[in-house]
């Protein structure tokens, strides 16, 4: 049976705090902001834990106040899932100190980390250990594990090691009433029960706080090498991948789909590295592949390639032959995202469709822009082996100053609309890789089967029934 | 808010249902018994619906008439959560007409099929596609897909492929108020809320009945080869394992793990194949290649096997050179349960453990099991790439008949406490792929983290409020 636990004094707590309990408002201000500077919100105090237990306590004197919990991780989300809403009565809880590696078990191919580790030092720590943490993001330095997880986070090797929620084996939760779920274990097969991991993944803090987790690691490639080459339609890329998924199996660990105009903003802002492609064309793709040595590598992608050039399926390419060119041509990729940043406010689509389906919604929803939106310049790149695109909207060319943000944010809903309705119409998500947070909450709950709602309302009841844990995320508040 | 749906008349269901609706004791009496004839219970009806609303509509009459519901797929458990227990009250919901397959889209990589369809039929279905159906285990032939999702199945290819749920994007379920959550989309990647798939997946239709879900399809492998090698310990083994993943990465489709009794017992009760090895060793492997072509599956059994023999970690090794011999030298491994079962009684555990902690495992489990049981026999076997060992036990060799039975199964409570204490103590789990059903249920939550307890009894209550859906099997019943 349910027992209550002891309520925390607020004297001991902060007292146990002493120097990570913050209530100075320039203090409080990098944890009340996301980080695109959309969402602003007020709490009480930004609390830091070093330690599970502390977590515990703190969410037990939040319950036990009725205060709200705000768990954030390194606030890099794009939903504004981990900054606080206006309401005020609640605490930021910021995991960011509590980043310890606990355990690293290079025999069972496993590390277990505190949930303020960043990804980045998530990597390093398993390259030294001779191991892969195959997580790979843009926010990379300053993502923590935790939010990778609290979000269900991609990124760029999904195709070959799936999301963060693939890459888990066990957590540690802080659980609504402050009770820590002890689930650390390093088990590939563990089928005791109901799935209490995979229902925290994924939700944004709004069940409770997963405070440490146990993660896959995989043995590092050999070799690496990528191709980029243009493509004369989407239909011929997605014809390519399957070709190379077909030879390569799971040796091909990405195939990044990018449009002309997601080239020219990198040209523009990112100025220093030459294109290496000579014709224009309609669509761009990275192809990476990972295979014992650089030999097995060259063929792999040539295997792929040849035949596709062959079919009229790959106009023109460019292999990377060492470390430098590897990187230089994954910058072209990597740098979209900012490169569209700096051009001036972005309304982002995240949206997954099924691969056979991508084309037709390419097509169907470029059309739809156009005829409704025509002044709007469409930015499209992302993970087609995934089947997952960032479908983005820039401002008129004229268009991109500080003073014309307000007039293009108001487009927002409406193109929000226009494009989601075109996902929905072929099967596909609206939200594949950034959460739902605040952004998306409603039109999720609009969009979603009906069922699959009232479910959700009753998950959030039972492991949250006051509604502390992180309101008004994921969920319309009650 | 949540909305009650129209009951159902008894004689409008019967009618609905007529020549699939069983009350004869004859006709239930194969669906009242579980297929290693440990449990046997009664019921009301069989009913076995051919459409998902006739699934709902059955559900909704058993909630009004507050009737139990036990989903019945393939009813191949090993664990007893395929059939009912002996209050009566219940009706059985065998899926095995509810097979149609619903779509497969090649180019997604996804089949979408319903719950009774067979493990070997969707096999069939996605090969003639030129598609890999990952999932394989012992009982494909009877055993349903629905079933594999409900007990998040395992089997051999794990290790490159993953479990059930690791297969499943999208699911169709009937909850337990008898409504339709419409989940069955083909993608890799939503993030719009939470994760009501994984849920639903390994709850043994303890929170509503899972009628249809989307696969993940793979590409075939170009080519296989197994080799079939003695190992000096369990050690050595896993130290070949580990170089095995370094050379192959996903390439390495199997490992999987025998002792000298598991395969004594295959010659004894399926005569007629000669072993391969000359000596004898305390452990064997069976570990499967499969890549672009017959050349480089030779190339990568050689560069593990090679150097392991040069270490003194692979004593003596065959290799596959044809279809012929790969059939025969997985037969050795395919056929140790079914000769187990031909020794008498056996005393199961379906256990996983960290990899790293294999070998002190399997020493302090055998040592203790000598020193309390030691006439009972060893046979143990499993996938070691999973860290998944089926320890197993057999009577003495003079004890096997039937009249023993009673005597040897009468040991069964205190050998389970005994092997299950050294895994708990090695950080390892009690029941990996087979499920909790009636036989693990009340170790399964003495064991387990009380908080994660009282969690999975909330999400009980949440979903299947009045507890009608397979009442008795996963949690104790409240």
């Amino acid at each position: 049976m349910e027992h209550a636990l002891p309520p925390v004094d607020l004297a001991t707590l902060r007292n146990a705090f002493q120097g990570r309990w913050f209530t100075d408002p320039a203090d409080m201000a990098p944890f009340l902001t996301d980080w695109r500077r959309q969402w602003h919100g007020t709490a009480l105090a930004v609390v830091q834990p070093e330690r599970t237990e502390d977590v515990a306590a703190v969410v037990r004197w939040c319950q036990h106040m009725r205060v709200a919990v705000v768990p954030q991780g390194g606030n890099t989300g794009l939903s504004g899932g981990s900054v606080p809403g206006l309401e005020g009565r609640c605490i930021v809880l910021s995991l960011k100190r509590l980043n310890r590696v606990r355990a690293l078990d290079a025999d069972n191919n496993t590390v277990t980390l505190e949930a303020g580790v960043t990804l980045q030092t998530a990597q390093e720590v398993a390259a030294e250990a001779g191991r892969l943490f195959a997580l790979s993001l843009a926010a990379e330095g300053s993502c923590t594990v935790g939010g990778n997880l609290a979000t269900n986070a991609g990124g760029v090797h999904v195709l070959r090691y799936g999301t963060a929620r693939e890459l888990c084996v066990g957590l540690e939760v802080v659980t609504a009433e402050g009770e820590v779920w002890h689930g650390l274990h390093g088990l590939r097969k563990d089928n005791t029960g109901y799935d209490l991991r995979d229902l925290y993944i994924g939700s944004e803090g709004t069940l409770g706080v997963i405070t440490a987790a146990v993660f896959k690691l995989h043995p590092l490639a050999g070799a690496q090498a990528v191709a980029l080459w243009s493509a004369p339609s989407a239909t011929a890329a997605t014809r390519v991948l399957h070709q190379a998924l077909a030879r390569c199996g799971a040796q091909l660990t990405a195939f990044e789909l990018m449009n002309p105009l997601s080239i020219a903003l990198v040209q523009r802002h990112m100025p220093g590295a030459a294109w290496p492609l000579r014709e224009a064309a309609p669509w761009y793709v990275l192809m990476e592949v990972s295979t014992a040595n650089e030999t097995s590598c060259a063929q792999a992608l040539e295997d792929v390639l040849g035949p596709a050039m062959e079919a009229g399926d790959c106009c023109e390419a460019v292999l990377s032959h060492n470390e430098g060119q590897f990187r230089a041509l994954w910058a072209w990729r990597e740098n979209i995202s900012e490169a569209q940043g700096a051009e001036g406010r972005t309304i982002k689509h995240d949206i997954s469709l099924p691969i056979s389906r991508i084309d037709a919604f390419i097509s169907m929803a470029s059309d739809a822009l156009a005829r409704h939106y025509s002044a709007l310049r469409l930015v499209v790149f992302g993970h087609l082996g995934d089947g997952n695109l960032h479908f983005n909207l820039s401002p008129p060319v004229d268009a991109c100053t500080p003073t014309h943000a307000t007039a293009f944010l108001a487009l927002e809903p409406g193109v929000n609309t226009l494009v989601h309705d075109v996902v929905q119409a072929h099967g596909g998500s609206i939200s594949a890789e950034h959460g739902l947070g605040v952004l998306r909450r409603d039109e999720a709950a609009r969009r979603r089967d009906p069922v699959a709602h009232r479910l959700m309302l009753r998950l959030k009841t039972a492991l949250d029934p006051h509604g502390l844990m992180n309101p008004g995320k994921v969920l319309p508040q009650a």
